[in-house]
């Protein structure tokens, strides 16, 4: 199948950060077992994806589904040239993760006050210092690995409704200034709009330069790629996605509704833009996810529509 | 409600051209009464709407749907400062239709040869024929009746794979030099991407200039919001939608899938471009869709996500 040299290609134009195993799996009712983890990790690091949110370091009271994050991380370190990714909401998360072993931390931070006292019982700000204690616990440990923010409500909020664009870049670099490498910004409510993504992400860029972060676009209201397609438009170059909207239907509200991975390569491929990963292996990675979670419901419009005839010559052509 | 100014707004900056009595109502099962209809399209009127497709003239037995169009027409004719369209496929659709009082005409001319055969057993080039003969018979029955043509399957085909991009806009050129005042392109497959919607619609503009027409989008593949975010940053300013996605699931294959208007208004005026659609209003016109056809499902992700907390305030603002 021609698409194969897809997948091997160098140098995609995009990344697509692959977020199901996270934030898909921590929003299902039931737990996927560790090595059905390891096996749709496996599956999805075989279609050409690089960079994997394994899991998330809370308090296994909290979070049951994730209380195997360490082993998840140990696993998918065997996986070659993949970035192993877990998200940590504080020093205690980020120690245990630094410990496991994870090539890269992403912790969140809201950007409104309301969400973040629900949330963390803690503000903006004080997050950021939070940060800061992560990025010094990071260098004692290990300063190769890295440390990454993602702004979430940066485009609104279920509590407070509209937030300030301001507040959003100065959190932001507030946040790179306490060490983040990158910071990225996350529609965490479903609340963006194109317009609105393409002046954040270009204000972001304006004052972080290179370590302007990924977009992590929800499809509440159904405007997920195209809110994608802006940030790309703006020179955003990765995209938080999961696999078959994992956790929630992302066609349907009060859902957790990531970017559907499938949905959201093939817009970019189709496009001719290369995102290194081949679109008929994502399909059959859909396979192991629904082995290890055999009753949940997998969403995705290409994979349920199919491919375009001729879909695969084009690409391999372009 | 600070909203109402929106549907009373003057010079929209987009025009939503609302196809659901056509589009969606010739492809569902059960038949919508007259007065049904008509209550229908009074709804979508009143919610700002000022271009509506309200049925098509082709032989009852092939649409049984779509026996009463000429009552319809008459009944639409009523609304104040509506343009009533109708889809007339050949000559003799367009005399039903111009007989009707419709105030402009609409006519599929699609790009794959192979398309064309199946779907009227003429070839590309004989339905331009058929353009001419419907701006004659146009002419001699009132020239103030505009001809649209939609050119169909622009983006692919089911049937041939690919659609040479030359042979759409040259297609596209004829129709206009046939005399057809307004020539759009449809993703009849649901097909298209947005690399693809740009590149197509920046030389049917380059060609065309003003008589460069509508983007008719469906979402088969979960790009439509894309695909017209992308038409409108190459300064297409009309758009076809269906309320509530009728006649066919838009987040299902093998369905018509039309862009859903709600889903299509949100995004414009979340981004502040102006529709002249009032939201609200759009919202409650589904409840005079359900009433004509009870068993029908209806779609659209805001209408269920509802509207973001402070939305009406910020649109007022904007």
């Amino acid at each position: 199948m021609s698409q194969v040299s897809v997948a091997s290609g160098e140098n995609p134009e995009v990344h697509i950060s692959e977020v199901g195993p996270r934030d898909g799996l921590q929003s299902t009712q039931r737990i996927m077992a560790t090595a059905d983890k390891l096996r749709w990790i496996g599956a999805l690091h075989a279609t050409g994806l690089r960079e994997i949110e394994v899991g998330s370091f809370v308090p296994p009271r909290l979070l049951p589904q994730m209380a195997d994050a360490a082993e998840v991380v140990a696993g998918a370190r065997l996986l070659p040239g993949l970035t192993v990714m877990a998200l940590v909401p504080n020093q205690k998360g980020a120690g245990a993760a630094l410990a496991a072993g994870v090539h890269k931390l992403t912790l969140p931070v809201s950007a409104s006050e309301a969400h973040s006292m629900a949330n963390v019982r803690r503000t903006p700000l004080q997050m950021v210092d939070e940060v800061r204690a992560v990025v010094a616990l990071r260098d004692a440990h290990d300063p190769a690995v890295g440390v990454e923010v993602g702004i979430s409500t940066a485009f609104g909020c279920t509590l407070q409704g509209p937030v300030d664009e301001d507040d959003v870049i100065r959190l932001a670099v507030r946040c790179a200034e306490a060490g983040a490498q990158e910071v990225g910004l996350s529609d965490t409510t479903g609340y963006a709009n194109p317009a609105q993504v393409r002046r954040l992400f270009r204000r972001l860029r304006a004052e972080l330069g290179e370590r302007a972060g990924a977009a992590h676009m929800h499809n509440t209201r159904g405007l997920g790629l195209a809110n994608c397609l802006a940030a790309f438009e703006e020179g955003v170059t990765t995209f938080d996605a999961s696999q078959a909207g994992l956790g929630g239907c992302p066609y349907a509200p009060g859902a957790s509704g990531n970017v559907v991975t499938e949905d959201l390569v093939f817009m970019f491929e189709a496009m001719g833009v290369r995102t290194g990963v081949d679109l008929s292996l994502l399909m059959q990675a859909r396979e192991a996810l629904a082995r290890g979670l055999p009753e949940e419901p997998l969403y995705g419009m290409t994979p349920e529509a199919g491919l375009p005839k001729g879909f695969a010559a084009e690409v391999a052509r372009a």
